[in-house]
C-alpha cells in the first residue's frame, strides 16, 4: 500500500512556544498515565497503569464474543472467550509503555497524546499463548506477517477503521506471546481492552492491540495505518521511516519529598533520602543505573535489583542513597542496556515516538 | 484564620487564547478522567472512574492504619482499620464529580486541574456510618464543624499541609455519610483512599476526603486552607467567596458514532440513533433531561430513568431517541432539579468551581 502523502496524513508539530491544544488535552484527560509516585508498587494497581486508547472503550459482551483466525491458514477457526478459557493457561509480569512516552517535551513538540513521563506500568497478564493457536490452525509456510484487529473504531488523519496491527510471524510464535483475558488476577478492565487482548512482551504498547476480534495471517506485508503511517520513527514528513518495535531502555524515579499542586515542583528536608524507581529495556539485558544528583555533571551507579528469573519481562527496582543538603538540584536517572543507553540530549522524530531522553527532576531542598 | 492575600494565594486566570501549560498538563496526565463512553456502565469499572490528587498518592499501610478521632469529643478514640470493619457495614452506590469538572472550558480559564467534562464517576462504596462513630465518642452540643485530614501532603499557593477539609456537624451527622474501606467489592485502591476515606454523598470530590487519618471536632467554623480558600465561588480575587458544596445539576451524553482521533470530532451515519447518558444531582430532586439536536435551538424531553429507592446517591441513566440526517449539528444536553437546571452560557467564577454549563457535542452525518 502507498500512503498518500497528503497534509492531512501528516503529523502536525507545534510551533515554538505553542501551548498545549484542547485536542491535546482531551487526550490527556481521556488517557491516562502512571503518578510516578505510583512506581513504589511491583505491580501497578488498577487504575493507575497507563491507557491509550485511538479511539473509543468499545461497549464489549464477554458471553458472545468471537475471536477469528483466518487468513493464509489451512484451518480457519472460531473462538469464544470460553475456548480460550479451556487452553493451557499462563500469569506474565510485564513492563509496557507506551511509544509516545515523553513526547510532550520533545522541542518542538508533536502534536498528539501529550505524554510527559507516565505512560508506563507493569500488570500480571492471564491467558494462553497465541504460537499454538497459529500452529493448530496451520500456519502457511509463507506466512510473513500477522495482522491482529480490535473492535476499536475511529479515524485517524483521514483514515476510517478499526485498529490493527501486523507482526512479523517469528515475532508472532515466540512461546512470551499472549492472549490474555485477565489483568492482575480479575477480568480484564474494560480500558484494557476486555475481554481480550494481545501482549507482546517487550514491545511499545502499539503492538498490544485490546479488543482483539479478528486474526489474520498474511504472506506479504501488513500495510495498515497503524504500522505504515503512525507508528514509524522518521524526522522528515515525507521520510517513509522506520517501525517502532522494541522499548529502549529507561529508568524512572519516584519524586522525591513532597510536591507543590500546581507546579509539581518538589521540595524536601535535608539528610539521607533514599531515591528510588523502575528501570527496564525491551530490547536487551538492563546493565545498569545510573543517577546524577547535580544536573547531570556526574553520575553514579545505583542499586538495580538483579533480573528476576520469574518476571523477565518486568521491570526492575533501583534505589540510590543520596544526601540531601540545602539548595536547588537537578536530580537525574539513565538506564543502559546491552545495545546502549538513554541519552541525555533529545533525539527528536516528527511523530515523538520511542523517546527515551532522560527524566530530570528539580527539587529544592530547603534549609 | 485570615488568608493573606498575596499573590501567591491567588488562583492565576489564564490569558486570552494561552494554550494550556506544562503545569496544568502535568495535573492532567495524573489526574484521570471517565471517558464518556464509559457513561454506559451503572457502576464505573476501575480506573475509569474520576481521581482527583492534590499531592501524591501516600504510600499506605492497612495493616498498621490508625484514624483518631479527637477535639471537642468526650472520648477521644483511635481505630484500626480492623476495629472499623467490625462495626455494621453497609454499601452504597455514589456519583462523585469534582468542583473542578468543565474548568478547561470557562473563558478566560482559571489555571488549575483543566478537566473538561470527564471528573466524574458512580461506584459502589462499602463501609461503615460516621454519625454513629461521632456519637460514641461523645460530640460536644458546642460542636460547629468536624475536621477531615487525609495523610497526603503538600504545598499548595505557598502553604504547606496535610490536605484537610471541614464539614458542618449536621452534615457530618447524616446517616448516609460513611467511612469507606471498599470500593466495587475490592479493596479501596491507593488513588482512591486507600485505605480509608470519607464519602459525603451530595457533595463535591473535595469532602471526600482520602487516605483519612483524624477528625476533629470543631466547636468553631474549619478555617483550612481547602476550606477557607480553595473551594470558593467568587468572581473577584478579593472577594472571599461563598463555599462550594453541593452537586449542581449536570446532564452527560456518551457522544454517539465514532471519534477522530486527534481532534475526537465525531462521525456517524443517517437513520435512527439512541442518545444516552447519565444525570445527577447532589442538591435536589432531578426533575428531567432535555435534549436538543439542533446547536440549542429547540430542546426535547429526554425519558429520564425513575429514581431508584435502591440507589438514591447514584446518577440516573437517560436516552433519546433521535433520526440523524446528513449534515453537521451540534447536540446539547441538560438536567433539571427542584432548584433550577443548567447555564446555556457559562457563569463564570475565578477558580472555575462547581461550574455545570451544558456539553455541546459537534458531530458529522456522513452521506
Amino acid at each position: 500500500m502507498t500512503i498518500a502523502q497528503t497534509s492531512n496524513s501528516r503529523a502536525r508539530v507545534a510551533d515554538p512556544g505553542e501551548g498545549i491544544g484542547l485536542d491535546e488535552l482531551a487526550l490527556a484527560t481521556r488517557n491516562h498515565g502512571l503518578p510516578l509516585e505510583a512506581l513504589r508498587y511491583d505491580v501497578t494497581p488498577p487504575g493507575l497503569h497507563y491507557v491509550l486508547t485511538h479511539f473509543d472503550i468499545p461497549a464489549t459482551d464477554a458471553h458472545s464474543w468471537q475471536l477469528e483466525i483466518g487468513g493464509a491458514v489451512d484451518r480457519p477457526t472460531t473462538l469464544s472467550l470460553a475456548d480460550l478459557m479451556r487452553r493451557p493457561a499462563v500469569t506474565s509480569r510485564v513492563l509496557l509503555e507506551c511509544a509516545g512516552n515523553g513526547r510532550a517535551r520533545f522541542e518542538p513538540r508533536p502534536v498528539s497524546q501529550p505524554w510527559l513521563l507516565e505512560a508506563v506500568g507493569t500488570a500480571e497478564w492471564t491467558g494462553t499463548p497465541l504460537a499454538p493457536l497459529l500452529t493448530e490452525a496451520g500456519l502457511s509456510p509463507d506466512a510473513v506477517d500477522v495482522a491482529f484487529t480490535g473492535a476499536d473504531h475511529g479515524v485517524e488523519r483521514g483514515v476510517e477503521q478499526d485498529y490493527a496491527r501486523g507482526l512479523p510471524v517469528p515475532e508472532a510464535l515466540r512461546p512470551e506471546v499472549l492472549l490474555v483475558w485477565g489483568m492482575n488476577g480479575m477480568p480484564l478492565l474494560p480500558q484494557h481492552g476486555a475481554p481480550l487482548r494481545l501482549v507482546v512482551p517487550g514491545w511499545y504498547g502499539m503492538a498490544h492491540v485490546k479488543w482483539l476480534s479478528r486474526i489474520e495471517v498474511l504472506t506479504e506485508r501488513f500495510t495498515g495505518y497503524q504500522n505504515a503511517t503512525a507508528y514509524r520513527l522518521k524526522v522528515d514528513a515525507d521520510d517513509p521511516g522506520e517501525p517502532v518495535t522494541r522499548i529502549r531502555p529507561r529508568a524512572l524515579m519516584a519524586p522525591p519529598g513532597w510536591p507543590d499542586f500546581m507546579t509539581r515542583e518538589r521540595f524536601l528536608r535535608p539528610g539521607p533520602v533514599s531515591l528510588t524507581g523502575r528501570a527496564w529495556s525491551g530490547r536487551a539485558a538492563l546493565t545498569g543505573v545510573e543517577v546524577s544528583t547535580d544536573g547531570g555533571l556526574s553520575w553514579a551507579q545505583a542499586d538495580l535489583a538483579p533480573a528476576d528469573p520469574a518476571h523477565p519481562y518486568a521491570w526492575r527496582a533501583w534505589t540510590y542513597d543520596w544526601t540531601a543538603t540545602t539548595g536547588a538540584c537537578e536530580l537525574l536517572v539513565r538506564a543502559t542496556d546491552e545495545l546502549g543507553g538513554q541519552p541525555v540530549e533529545q533525539e527528536w522524530n516528527r511523530q515523538g515516538m520511542a523517546n527515551n531522553l532522560v527524566q530530570r527532576v528539580p527539587v529544592t531542598v530547603l534549609p
